[in-house]
């Protein structure tokens, strides 16, 4: 099946705009793109004029079920919020929830530009089934716990569950949809079991996902309890031999950035979540500046409370260059880098995150037909400053389109709606 | 003309939600809320399931005519960003640039569930012919400024046009429009003029706009030339007399605080673009604890770079608790008082800001039925952290509709984009 856009506004790999331009699609591959109009026959054309089209966003961290939990303990700081008022609602959670949560968090990323997320939760072997009946593209982990100094590597079983969705996702064969091995935090383990497990996942390979010093508190503490920070924790129980992706970072320290520069770590900037949560923000300039690659998520629903990374790229633009009074801190271009080829080579998908023949077909047209969008002095600052994620008109994964004009084409939104209804009555 | 609003969602003046509720409308009046269906007979009655009514917006600091400065000049700081960059395309402003501007911006602000502006620019009788065509509410000025220190009052001929405008507007008897005097700033004026325009107003009686502090350099340097604040400067001239509306507020003292709650100024809050500038932020915490009246607003579009006032709430509301490493500070609630009734207080509107019988029939309708506005376990948080403009399908002012699903009723937007078009042809 051969897809042609024609009369297309395509955002080229170095940020400038080709006017009235054609992309072409062969299955899931991005085969022609150019100002004149292909020579080969395509199977069907689609106008896409006054639209954009832009590569897919990548939301590097989130927690996709808790779109259920939305709005839950607003105005309670981190701690507080996790463990007196979501723990205890989570640990009432069936594979129901688990689908309808995903579910809805996944529409709300197709409908905002979204093509590839990276999900830390639990029971994720619903959520797999979800994300491969979407056809998003996503990372998963089941991420390892332990609140008891005195449980064995062998008796936890988040350990067992988290390498099991390893091999189960790799027995599964779909490009889409990659395992990742995961840590929650340092603050919700213990030191001998995070080794046993980074132990294992070494020799498996593959990647990391961790939250890494979101909290003044919880660093504190950790170097407190171990004498180090909890970055010199990780490094030193053997957790970055794989590719980490962190996220938060906002109390590194100056010596922790050696250590993630060493590792290669990905740093993920979630500024909505910790600023609303109290936390405060990653030093994203300076990580920039030493040379760690940055990406951006969202995090999860309950503590942000939308999936909407424009909203994300457009706080994190504004965020730095106020608090430092330096308005030529993270250009647009930066915040856009950030939200699309960062995150697939985070990810370690090979050929995603551009427009560019030879790539994978992550596509996502934007309506400049609003008066937002208008006058279009500056695309790049329009896409991070004047942009919502509502400009979205078409979400492309893979050559398949998710979503398009308000309709959602592989998830049921009254299906959804139905049993959400069912989830709140039962949960609350 | 009576319409009555059926299973609708209300948000009440105390923030609470009345579910399956009917709002009448009688003109441009509220004749009943309340669950039962009224007894009495209307024209015409709309269906507003899975919509919730809120009260519509006060964006309390635009420059609506920068809409079409869009994206111009991104990444430079304040100073060299309006000398510059901006400034030598405003001298090359005409009457048909201010005119597509004005209605653009009014597109973007009716669209997103905004119904009044307070609104600072030139040839503001322009302006004002649109905002009287488009049926928004408005408080226009004209502001003074005066780069030559022996310019004599008589010879300020924008005070004179900011007077001129003041009687215009009255003698228009629009209930809608209402003429507001107005500083640039103390950076663009000397102080003869000031005090003698202050004399002036005080005598005729109603509200002054003013650029206050908004970057240090400018709160710097005016005590440096004056030996006071900005708002110390103001205040000895004589221009507080009169209720003062003063945008930014990002760099004034604690002794300020206690001039401007002497004097019952409003301060504005515009997150966006002071952060975006990297001129800081405004102390809002303390400001509302001094017991200052707070607003918020958009600024201009060359500086935001939209008019979407949600975006504006949830930055305000996520900013200071990351700043401040306090979830607490401002909540959802306080942002949404900030936005409506203490707009319409500020602009001298009685019986505005509230769904309430008897008041003004500004209505603005949000849609609820999208997966970011689900579950709705807390409407204020929904509204503050998950909305979006682009999550209005309907804003009604005094009792008309100017924008219902995509389309504006009072506005051309074809003829916008034509005339906008020409516009930049002519500028750049």
């Amino acid at each position: 099946m051969k897809l042609l856009f024609k009369n297309a506004s395509i955002l080229m790999e170095d940020w400038s705009v080709l006017k009235n331009g054609f992309l072409g699609i062969d299955g899931d591959t991005i085969c022609y793109l150019g100002q004149e109009r292909p020579q080969e026959d395509f199977d069907s054309e689609k106008d896409m004029s006054g639209k954009l089209l832009i590569p897919g966003l990548y939301n590097m961290h989130a927690h996709s079920p808790m779109s259920i939990l939305r709005g839950i303990g607003s105005g309670l700081p981190l701690d507080k919020w996790l463990f007196d008022s979501i723990f205890p609602i989570e640990a009432r959670m069936t594979p129901e929830d688990i689908a309808v949560g995903t579910r809805l968090n996944m529409m709300e990323m197709v409908a905002s530009g979204t093509v590839s997320f990276t999900d830390m939760y639990d029971q994720t072997w619903v959520t797999l089934d979800e994300v491969d009946k979407a056809g998003m593209k996503a990372n998963l982990c089941r991420p390892i716990q332990c609140f008891d100094p005195s449980e064995t590597y062998e008796d936890n079983f988040r350990s067992k569950e988290s390498i099991k969705l390893y091999h189960d996702i790799n027995a599964m064969n779909n490009s889409r949809i990659k395992a990742d091995f995961s840590i929650h935090g340092e603050y919700t383990n213990q030191p001998h079991i995070v080794a046993a497990y980074a132990e294992e996942c070494n020799k498996l390979g593959g990647r990391v996902h961790l939250h890494l010093s979101e909290t003044k508190k919880e660093h504190e503490e950790c170097k407190q309890r171990h004498g180090k920070t909890p970055a010199r924790f990780f490094y030193d129980l053997g957790t970055m031999e794989l590719p980490v992706i962190a996220a938060h970072c906002v109390w590194v320290e100056d010596d922790d950035l050696v250590l993630l520069k060493e590792k290669n770590v990905t740093c993920v900037h979630n500024p909505t979540s910790n600023m609303k949560l109290g936390s405060g923000f990653m030093p994203s300039q300076k990580i920039k500046d030493a040379g760690i690659r940055l990406c951006i998520g969202t995090d999860g629903d309950a503590s942000n409370n939308n999936q909407d990374l424009f909203e994300e790229m457009h706080l994190a633009a504004v965020l730095h260059k106020g608090y430092h009074l330096d308005p030529t801190m993270l250009e647009a271009t930066d915040l856009l880098t950030m939200a699309t080829v960062n995150g697939a080579e985070a990810q370690g998908r090979e050929n995603c995150g551009k427009l560019k023949v030879g790539y994978k077909a992550d596509v996502v047209a934007v309506d400049m037909d609003r008066p937002h969008m208008m006058p279009a002095h500056d695309v790049p600052s329009l896409l991070t400053y004047s942009a919502h994620g509502s400009d979205v008109v078409m979400t492309m994964v893979d050559g398949k389109i998710l979503y398009e004009n308000g309709v959602f084409l592989t998830m049921d939104w009254e299906k959804t709606k139905f049993e959400l209804d069912a989830c709140m009555k039962r949960l609350f």
